[in-house]
């Protein structure tokens, strides 16, 4: 049975799943960013996962990362794969715009999180969840 | 003709070139960072690419990622295609170790970049060319 990182599951919003990932929206109103993590245990390194595992996972990001850059219209899209503190594999989308707060430096460690006040977040989640919903095999939560 | 953008050129040394990637070493000597741009002008995201690209880009990144890992016995891979600083597609692959400096934060502005020594710099050149040339395609400078 597939285990969510504990701070994983803290810091984000559960939006719905792909084929191979789950789909986080992370908590933090600055930036609009998506997390995907592989729903596979004891993974902490792409090329752990196999071929077909890797080119599922290569067609998820690139999906969410194209569909977040033209729903934001953003300056540059950030796509990470860390995992220093969380070793569960997961990789994050984040929308960056020349005014964003950290620009142009990257999100991680810039500033703590602001989470979003809750019609917010409820607008967000309705929004990702429909944009999300043009990637073959999404299922909203 | 491709143009490797000015600011990359001046940070990275040459190490050779695969299919698709010129293979540059970033000259930080605080971590082991291979850096792989696309050699195709004008793309600043991974969704840009066309299929095969794409397709190519994983198969280098992840060749690339994996025998970092092994080579340098790393704690964490971190791999991240940010680009808000030089537009021009570049994909980071650095070997995290929990003993270096800046763990567990991410490299990028954590401290400034500290250059090679010339010896240093010739070894860490030879021994990652030797291990690039387990990549299929694989050409060294």
């Amino acid at each position: 049975m597939f285990k969510l990182d504990e701070r994983l599951a803290n810091d984000t919003i559960h939006l719905g799943d792909l084929n191979l990932s789950r789909v986080l929206l992370m908590n933090d109103s600055q930036y609009p960013w998506i997390i995907l993590v592989p729903v596979i245990n004891d993974v902490s390194e792409i090329h752990q996962l196999d071929e077909q595992q890797r080119s599922q996972l290569a067609y998820e990001s690139n999906a969410v990362a194209s569909l977040m850059d033209q729903e934001f219209s953003a300056d540059k899209m950030n796509i990470a794969a860390l995992g220093n503190v969380v070793a569960q594999l997961h990789i994050h989308h984040v929308a960056r715009f020349q005014s964003d707060k950290a620009w142009p430096a990257p999100v991680w460690g810039a500033y703590p999180t602001q989470a979003y006040q809750l019609e917010a977040l409820n607008q967000m989640v309705e929004r990702l969840q429909l944009m999300l919903s043009k990637i073959e095999g999404f299922q909203a939560i």
